[in-house]
């Protein structure tokens, strides 16, 4: 088993990058639900390259056929599948690759894996092309999720060393909508242009640029999750780290509350109109991994996209020796901030599932 | 289900820090294994409090008893069960606790998720406490670990502001066992002098202070993971945010590589007698979720210790009003250092059910 | 989750009888494996409908479409998604049913669970053409188990009240092709003649009658499976009650070994060749769930077609009356000839998911 | 992993049978819930050895020790882990056996599996014994269901050829504790005294016999269990073959319906006080893996005590020769009677598991 997550939600993603079509398959939907499909695609459309010269100009056509799991436009229990056919592929650019593995690419280690068998045009099953249908499902989520008032949003929180602004104590789905809205997803703009200017430097140098994305989700009860291995950042962490180029995952104030004191990291609890609030949010809602009523926060590292165009030093397997590389093709000089839904849909797709559990701490 | 993970390796953890007795169940360890109970009481005795100034007098006694899954010394390939009996309870200490739950404790969390069943005292299920049994498990797994020729280490590499040194491209078992042995587990003892002064500080202040370990293990082959949702990464950061007050977790760069450019982040490979390796490493040993031969990296945040004698502002959840909370008893004012053995007992049990599951990519 | 089985092989089907598509997604693949096309839609056509008079007339395509997972003709480690297209749905022969549950379908829990919003058409997600894809994926298992010398055969053992003769001690590769070949799966041509005789007569009394499959695997390797819980037995009993309409699945002697002293049951072991043996099996090849080296053996209970042509009574769910329902259309008057293969396909997946495991007993 | 079942609620059983103790880890039980230890104990007492002349006269102590899980008599939230010591243990009985499997134990698997290394005395984690920890959980499980109406019974339906009446189409929790009052949990005590007489006999005779057991649940909702592999009859057999001797499982009519015609096996559907109630129940409570709202049933087949003082025909690993084996010590001619209890505990336990999940399909 690999490309799954969930419990009572299973979410399994297929599909290489230059193979007939990618999709997913979500089994544990709850029946009855409506999945909008203009709002679904909008939200895919958020991820999609070719949209400025941020990105590679490469068309996808990430518009999903549902195989199954629907009828008359709602949910009907059984597994939804949905799948994106692959129209665009160039593999002649990808030939030599097989032999010559790319620097801080999956190539290398999965070339030992499966014995040279693995299918790596355009990166294959390790492709950010995979990404497309983990948006298909957590798109469905997001809804499903602002239906009970539970809302998820994201925003790129820095591209190099240009950092935005973060998210306020208590953020709302209006703000989480309006940068969803905007064409670079930042809180803000000032930030965005330097960090839009980075991105556009990293691309004229032959270069890229990592970048950290905010996520955050509002509305969700006290009591989600258990304690130790199975509470929400344990299981949020292992599904974001199957986003392609993610190297870290923080929750609340993460790294940077271990420089601080306790009296200043501790987050005291007090009343708000009758109800359990902390008047800081360094836990980023979750304690002992349980929530605590307080929004989720969450923090992701997107190391810079490894493929550039500078020649690079690898190794030809075949003859066994070293070898220089250049890497042909368009490539994104940045990724994280076509990763900033992906993010929000894989949170989204886990939150559902820790809701479909219940609080089956007390029943 | 909460407190355990593993595939074909479970470890289930129980226990109250003021129950009966804590423990661990290790369901899949392979049979036939010894277990040197001296080496496993050395590496116990690493985390346990009452060493020092630096953390409480409390006596723990952390000699565990084997209830099942050894016969003669070894392994017999049925669940090893083994307990540590709790003798040292001060349940009086925490009987307010109950109704003004500690800020950023897992106390409120709990009470939600529990409908105030939860038992509490000391810390109960989420104390820190439980990290005893499992280094127990994690100890067994260094030792098996190790006569297949894999080693891991840790060490405190920041407490609050101060840094330790990085380990170096390729640590070695030697290294790791150093740093192992001393009463303060930092590679350059200067800055170790440096974070203790920091701590005791902390102490003074009536506060706590945070912390960051860095892991790293040697030794395994390439091959290992899954990609995307169940590869090296996914399973280690989901146990790693098991261990309490863990709210950050990275690999190799981690939020750092963020920060690069694409030319300085990427690792190129090299031929070095035959072998693939990477001239560089912030990868941390994983591509695509798989590893590459290259040592494993990782580090994880620990907060500042939430127990602290400071005042605190707090909610009496009876009484429904804001309160003032003083904690009483003795508390680490850091529990970074203690945590360096955990973290690295977390680590070796993922990575021993990784390598019982084998290369499954090609068989 | 409800569709999927499997541990390191993940088997998730998906798709309703009426919908867009059907299909199956393989994660965990070895990769390197060659699918051979023909075989594998020789081992379909086995199971497909419309080739005899014993069977309806409905014209399934089930020719899979593999959307990912392979490259080159071989498995290439990434998951395996195949798909067959619907295209022949009479929907309107359902519609009535969506209010009138049919007696012993699961039109009546499912329209509980999903409150009316399951899509029924056909069966829906619960229709025996569900099988075709876990065909697809046990016939892949199948080939490459063959290629590792462990082989799966099943036949008919009974029909109504008619039965088979059983497999012999030690069934062969040969004798499985011999009967995978026969138009009627059995053994013994003359039981196969009386069995398809009584399938006839409930065809005729617009009734249907319900039947045994036998399946066995030769080749296996001693040691495989866990004790207790999950043993071979667990987990090929889990995945067996999977297969629609099946209500019971033995073991060696089953519920026969019920009825029997232990002098009579137990199996001696002798020695052939060097090699330990029983010289009997109705441990079915398995003791405390590990399999012994001798061929497995197991029973499967397959009820009578619910759908028959008689008017039953039942309920109106919206009317909130009792009725009378006639199904109209063309149904099988028995299914247990058409599901050996499947029972064949599921059993093979299962084997070759414990195989993947390895004997994690020592390492 | 191998001795553990359960989605939310993970049951973990440990120990050998002459291992310093047994236990169960019960993960994931709702808290506040009371656990009456008299009834408990009651419970357990069904299923003790060395009550009549029918079974062993081995005096085990089976009174479990809480180590965690609880605070004043109701469960906390956090893992109950109970043990149980092992007091009676005449090792002596059982050296040679690590070289002569006894025919029909998992001696032999065991050694394969293991390399020579499993404790294999007193059947080791293979044992019988090790249902007594099953019985804490499943006596927990029962305490939990019956307070929200859900019972569950069970009976022995056969000792060897004899047979007992079968459970009427609504059991009531009155009948289901009318027989577990009994000495010989039997409906037709006429019936109780043949199979008494038929275990003396195979007493007599140095030999064993072997039974069927049928349990039923009343009081559970429709709608729970999800379709294909994850419904209620695929979680409850995989963990009814976790007993040991278990060799068979049907729901229902299982494999008495693979004989019916439809009409015959088909469940007409009518209303009765408004309620949809099934006029038979030949489902067994169970439509497409998910419940119906009528009674569970189910039947298990439990071999003959495979440990028989006639000799036996073996090999000897060590020698690689065939022998003769006799085994010693006192063995119960019988073990269906006893495991009476345990089909019921393992079904309580599954069912708890099941209802924790609530009605996901919709939510």
């Amino acid at each position: 088993m690999s490309s799954e997550f969930g419990k009572l939600l299973r979410i399994s993603v297929f599909g290489q990058s230059h193979g007939r079509a990618i999709g997913v398959n979500i089994d544990g939907l709850p029946a009855g639900e409506a999945v909008d499909l203009e709002e679904l695609n909008a939200f895919l459309d958020r991820r999609r390259p070719g949209k400025s010269s941020l990105s590679t100009a490469r068309r996808e056509t990430d518009t999903p056929v549902f195989l199954s799991g629907m009828e008359g436009g709602l949910t009907c229990g059984a597994p939804l599948c949905a799948i994106i056919e692959n129209s665009d592929q160039h593999s002649s650019d990808y030939s030599r690759l097989r032999d010559t593995p790319r620097p801080s690419h999956a190539d290398y280690s999965a070339w030992v894996k499966w014995g040279g068998h693995a299918d790596m045009r355009g990166g294959g099953h390790f492709s950010g092309r995979l990404t497309a249908p983990l948006c298909v499902a957590g798109g469905i989520a997001k809804q499903i999720l602002a239906r009970r008032g539970i809302f998820t949003g994201a925003h790129l929180a820095a591209v190099g060393t240009e950092e935005d602004a973060s998210f306020p104590l208590w953020p709302t789905k209006e703000l989480f909508e309006a940068v969803a809205a905007k064409p670079f997803p930042v809180l803000d703009d000032a930030a965005g242009e330097r960090m839009q200017a980075l991105i556009l430097e990293a691309r004229q140098a032959a270069d890229s640029v990592g970048g950290v994305i905010e996520c955050a989700a509002v509305g969700l009860p006290a009591g989600l999750g258990d304690p130790m291995f199975d509470g929400v950042e344990n299981r949020l962490a292992a599904a974001l780290f199957g986003i392609p180029a993610v190297k870290g995952v923080e929750f609340g104030g993460g790294f940077a509350s271990a420089r601080l004191r306790g009296s200043e990291n501790n987050d005291p609890f007090a009343l708000e109109d009758e109800r359990v609030v902390a008047a800081a949010n360094r836990a980023g809602g979750i304690l002992g991994g349980i929530t605590s009523g307080m929004p989720l926060t969450l923090r992701v590292a997107v190391k810079p996209t490894p493929s550039i165009a500078k020649p690079q030093h690898t190794v030809d397997l075949r003859e066994r020796k070293e070898t220089e590389l250049v890497i042909h093709g368009r490539h994104d000089p940045c990724i994280a901030h076509r990763a900033v839904p992906v993010v929000e849909a894989v949170t989204a797709a886990v939150l559902l599932d820790l809701l479909l559990e219940g609080n089956h701490g007390t029943f």
